[in-house]
């Protein structure tokens, strides 16, 4: 998956404090328009379009970061409409996220004078999150062709209509999260719903929601898990099964021998129906965020814990970090490609921890969970 | 540089506390003879004839690891030479670490049937180390010509004799350290030298020292380099200009435009002159370990420090954690190709941070260090 650049910053701005539940769930922060390069900026970033240094924050977001385009193949429709779509999300799961913490979120904007832009949105030292961010990025880049191909799952296929060696122009929207929690019983949660075209015409969709628990609280994971099967057979019978998989398959450390977490669903080089299917699946996926996430958050967001609970899950943090720095697909094609650094490891959660050789004890709580890191198992009915 | 498989292990075995100067520096663990795999194991890993399922824990190293082999091309006398030399110069470098320490290290020992083994040893949970290791390494193996690209600068050259697409069978001998004080203003330390030959009788020295402070005292840093400018020009005056900007451009974070430390001295594929030549500067090297960075930690070990000093550390730490899991070969090459991953990953620190957007005050140490991580200065006079 593309790494869509967050542009969202919070150190400073957010140490007012704690705000009622009455207080507003974003605050944007403004900022000069013109902004210089806050990252190293490589020449395959400054091929591919999307390096950093293009970009301008803004104080205001546009009615749509969509370029009006009159390329023949551009869904011009669909694109307009993913976007409108992804910017209604954000605002209702910053909006719920935000009244259970309590805490706002701090926004920012930017534009790129070639077409796109992004608008970030981050909660950090919350009162339940430890750090969350909610990000629409829109993005018109290039990329070589093996770029493309280790951006997606079957790249050598979306270079349709370019020579060899050629790069390959794209159109690029999605929103991605990912929310980690303060207390060890409440789960991390990851989501990433996204749309490509190239100028050539191919076109795809990609996403996934997964849950990433330090200890196992079986009713939580059904629960995550059945509101993405139920959505998921309303449309194909044969998506949950595929998409359970392809979620445990992908989010695995290879190195490890085990999971990031226990999974979801993951999918991508989805085009094999029409796009309108398509995007109501992605829609309903987004729409199921809160209902499928949140509760789990709020049963557990008061639990007693002991300072070795708090470090097995620093511990699984230390995990999340080597997934995203090794293999997760948008982090690894952004670092290398472009986009804000510190946008593209805002999924790096606050403090994490290797504790040398750490083995659960028998029978423990963390070996519990650990033996579900290493055998993936079935949640939904 | 390839990554020395480094079999350590610590959690409740120095739970037992610390101990005082008179006590042995290095304990060994007793390890049931056959060890079941401890990490995944994939099929290169096996393919390489390194992966950690083919050894086994003894009790007590044998004289040498370096098998007796009559290969043409192999230079026998180098071979044992060289471990014995990082033999002796690990004991030498733990015992100075354990006596400022006031804990000894733990030891693990494992060879395997085919030829090679290892002798890590690491203090966790220290009183001045949070986390110190230092493992003696001896690797026969073989690996695909591309793999051996990523493991050297100059891959292409080192498959010589070998067929297009064939495996290199290779030897290789290292030792290798991470040291990571639990003080802020006591810098982690980083060192290598490792010697490889392959069975095409292709054969090639490197090493390096690096230092990685979270706040700047230059006097440390001039000393830490001093001392290796010395030994350089000692044996050529152009290794040190060459090796200390080796360090520089090796030791770069890319995605952030910054280096993780203040370097030192990194070499690769060093074969230009007699093997007898380049051990005794190799040998030079890690003797310099000991007066280099000992009397700066020991200097620093009880400095007072904030709340907020430690943060910063925990944040240089975060970006230990991204140079190690995204660019050092060693590691990149290791979690590919096999050995024991928590070996591998002892590199890591026990904590790390990511405070979204950080952006260090200006005229603050925080800043003025950042500027030599942006901008590497020269140090040795």
């Amino acid at each position: 998956m593309l790494a869509l650049a967050l542009g969202v910053a919070c150190t400073s701005f957010l140490a007012a404090g704690s705000l009622g539940g009455s207080a507003p769930s974003v605050v944007h922060r403004p900022r000069a328009s013109v902004l210089l390069a806050e990252s190293a900026t490589t020449d395959e970033q400054k091929a591919s379009g999307i390096s950093w240094d293009s970009h301008e924050y803004v104080n205001e977001a546009p009615e749509s970061l969509v370029r009006d385009d009159d390329l023949p193949n551009a869904n011009m429709e669909m694109r307009r409409k993913f976007e409108e779509n992804c910017r209604r999300a954000q605002n209702a799961i910053c909006n719920a996220v935000s009244e259970l913490d309590g805490k706002p979120f701090t926004e920012d904007i930017w534009t790129r004078s070639g077409g796109g832009g992004g608008i970030s949105r981050v909660l950090c030292n919350g009162n339940v999150f430890e750090k969350a961010g909610c990000s629409l990025s829109v993005v018109y880049g290039s990329m070589p062709q093996d770029a493309l191909q280790s951006a997606t799952s079957r790249g050598a296929d979306r270079a349709k209509g370019y020579k060899e060696g050629e790069r390959v122009p794209f159109f690029a929207c999605g929103l991605s999260s990912v929310m980690h929690p303060r207390n060890p019983m409440a789960p991390t949660m990851h989501f990433n719903y996204r749309y490509f075209e190239t100028d050539g015409g191919v076109w795809w969709f990609g996403g996934g929601s997964d849950i990433t628990p330090a200890y196992l609280f079986e009713e939580d994971i059904q629960h995550f898990h059945q509101t993405y099967k139920d959505i998921c057979d309303k449309h194909d019978p044969e998506y949950y099964p595929k998409f359970k998989k392809w979620a445990d398959e992908y989010f695995t450390i290879k190195h490890r021998g085990e999971t990031r977490g226990l999974g979801g669903i993951f999918f991508d080089d989805h085009n094999d129906r029409e796009p309108d299917e398509i995007f109501a699946f992605s829609k309903e996926c987004l729409d199921a965020i809160i209902p499928a996430y949140l509760p789990i958050v709020a049963k557990h967001k008061d639990d007693e814990f002991t300072q070795k609970q708090k470090e097995w899950q620093l511990m699984r943090r230390g995990r999340y970090v080597e997934f995203n720095l090794v293999y997760d697909r948008g982090t690894v094609f952004g670092l290398k490609t472009g986009g804000r650094i510190e946008s593209i490891l805002m999924s790096l959660p606050e403090t994490a921890r290797w504790e040398y050789n750490h083995q659960p004890e028998e029978g423990s709580p963390e070996a519990e969970i650990m033996d579900a890191f290493k055998n993936p198992r079935e949640w939904a009915k």
